[in-house]
């Protein structure tokens, strides 16, 4: 049988999502994938292994994030839900659990993928909500970043914006939709893809602070885009700022509303 | 020279706003209070003593906390939000500072204090935002919970919702607004009155989860406040889903547009 999970998790503690020791080596090494499977194969009374929609990096955050794994183990989803839950870490829970076709894969099925990124913008560091945001002293122009931010809509190759360290056998994303909005002390950016590569969107907001701050007019990043040189653009932005707001799947995959295009 | 300084923390390591120790002693005592103290002091050269608008207990957090103090130091706003913060825990820090007059007080000034109780309502337990969330596992009717707490406006006496060890000299208060409003999984609360009992926002959630719960009709809420017996009350609700939003001063002072009435 072969089940859907939704996750939520604060990364501040987690080396990462993805798994540091071998497949079914359920002693916690960090990761949120050994601390998920550790709880899960606590319910099913057998060791479980899970694959996920978005591998996030250490102190990147999980507002939904959708994994899958089989069983033979029989539970109703409350069991799931609450056994998981009670094993995990107190920064990490399961949201809901739903029986998927033997063909979904959370990470193949998915058809998009939306991260948000929050900027305190002011004088002075923060104090309240530290773990979750990142923080730039210069004022930043909202406008400028989201107006700059279009150029990187539709399908383009990333390869500006990719870490050295991406595994990625191309760099052609496709960007449905990328939004700048300040609101307060905070600027916001929120991008949906059909799939990220490694630190996409922490060096996209790396260069679309560089814009903010006026350094640089907004059509840099669309001659960032075309130069494909990842070693002109802005630095990779800081992970607390970054929350994996959770895959799309098709309405076929009758998953809950949520993490339904 | 007075001046006064917006504060914003995360309480959850703390013992509570009020200094645990004799005035002047600047030894770390888990309080916020000294904490701050101990800061001020490194910036001014010398003992610096504060009040505060609102002593918060252990575990609350405050977004714009104001207290004042009195200084010989010739620092300008800059010198004082910048030096201070760098010599605060990570998890407080300054956001302005501005001269007042002399006979301007934090305490006795403030015409209005607001705070804001946050209730993540869903069968588990929260992963993210932990530290800023309270937790209730039985659906919430919210409609009901804001019904039954319009019986606490006005000015009334609070003796039903005051904790055991409070110190004010009477139980009347006056509350200015009070709204529940449900936002997906959370139930917020948001309370502003003229000043508040000890664990008052605390005893009004917790009386207020019994009638979301069902357990209680709306009515309850009325039947309480007139009987002025705290111990017929619900619970005192948790420290983690409350927030200090601030005070409000009359437009005179002359402080930020955020605690200004």
């Amino acid at each position: 049988m072969r089940l859907a999970l939704g996750i939520e998790y604060d990364g501040s503690g987690f080396s990462g999502w993805q798994r540091l020791t071998a497949a079914g080596t359920l002693v916690p090494d960090g990761s949120l994938q050994t601390a998920l499977e550790i709880a899960l194969s606590r319910v099913a009374g057998a060791p479980i292994d899970t694959v996920c929609a978005g591998r996030t990096d250490a102190g990147v955050h999980g507002q939904c994030q959708v994994v899958h794994f089989d069983t033979e183990a029989l539970r109703d989803s409350r069991g799931w839900v609450l056994g998981a839950t009670t094993n995990l870490p107190p920064t990490m829970a399961v949201r809901w659990c739903v029986p998927v076709a033997d063909d979904f894969s959370a990470r193949f099925s998915a058809c998009a993928r939306s991260y948000r990124y929050r900027i305190l913008n002011r004088a002075v560091r923060p104090g309240l909500q530290r773990q979750y945001l990142s923080w730039e002293r210069m004022p930043l122009d909202a406008a400028a970043m989201h107006a700059a931010a279009q150029a990187l809509l539709g399908e383009q190759d990333f390869s500006a914006f990719r870490s050295a360290q991406c595994q990625a056998s191309h760099a052609r994303r496709n960007v449905h939709t990328i939004q700048v909005q300040r609101s307060g002390d905070e600027v916001v950016v929120d991008v949906q893809a059909n799939a990220f590569l490694h630190h996409m969107v922490r060096n996209f907001v790396g260069s679309l602070l560089v814009v903010g701050r006026g350094e640089r007019a907004p059509e840099w990043i669309a001659q960032l885009l075309a130069g494909r040189n990842r070693t002109v653009a802005g630095p990779t932005a800081p992970s607390a700022g970054l929350l994996f707001l959770g895959p799309k799947y098709p309405v076929e995959c009758r998953l809950p509303a949520e993490v339904t295009l």
